[in-house]
């Protein structure tokens, strides 16, 4: 099977909160998690809420890596999504549960851009579905 | 089951070549699905590529939109993820498909930020597998 990219959807409980809860050390962890995906960053925005919690996506030559945060709850939605055969997304997804702290991981792997046979018609499969994984946070 | 969102992984084939390639119609576009879904949008980041090729991201309050095109192959791998009642992602995928002329949709919702009995852990569940549409484009 050959795919253009691989996206996994990242649940991380357990996160210190003082981290999910200030945008610039959210900012910081996800150009780190970028950089150790072996990605390029072209685009960065991120987005503080009041009373808490932060958004932010940064953009790369090779797709995409976000972060939606809850402090109060620990937990942090997370997407590392990135094209071509230099690339890891899961360097970046280990990154990303160290420095927050993660007790807990739950990971789907997506492989997407999957050509059809026969067809121009582009599909994703779901390669690696719901793993869990308790980390030593 | 309580979800804080529901996240549709989304690619979109035979679209408009000179519409995927066009920095300014595909963000024009993304504010348009998010508006569609009843989301607020906080920031945007788009960058075009040489020599083809857009990626961007609209951070919504309600988590984000992201879209990377293929313009030589028709193809765009989109992201639909919003949090909250009010919001209905499935609103912004239909927009997107719509404006982009797609010809075949195939798409996988998840079901994210549930909530595990007796732990404070999140996970996710797809709900619906590899949906695929042909579209009267």
């Amino acid at each position: 099977m050959k795919a253009l990219g691989t996206h996994i959807v990242c649940e991380l409980s357990g996160c210190t909160p003082s981290i999910l809860t200030d945008v610039d050390a959210v900012r910081e962890m996800m150009i780190g998690a970028a950089e150790a995906s072996r990605a390029t960053i072209m685009e960065v925005a991120f987005h503080r809420f009041q009373p808490q919690g932060v958004s932010g996506v940064v953009v790369l030559a090779e797709s995409h890596i976000s972060i939606h945060t809850w402090p109060e709850m620990g937990y942090a939605a997370m997407d590392f999504y990135t094209c071509g055969d230099h690339t890891d997304p899961w360097l970046a997804c280990e990154h990303a549960a160290r420095v927050l702290g993660a007790g807990n991981m739950i990971t789907t792997e997506v492989k997407r851009g999957v050509i059809q046979s026969g067809h121009n018609q582009f599909t994703h499969i779901v390669t690696r579905d719901h793993d869990s994984r308790v980390l030593s946070a």
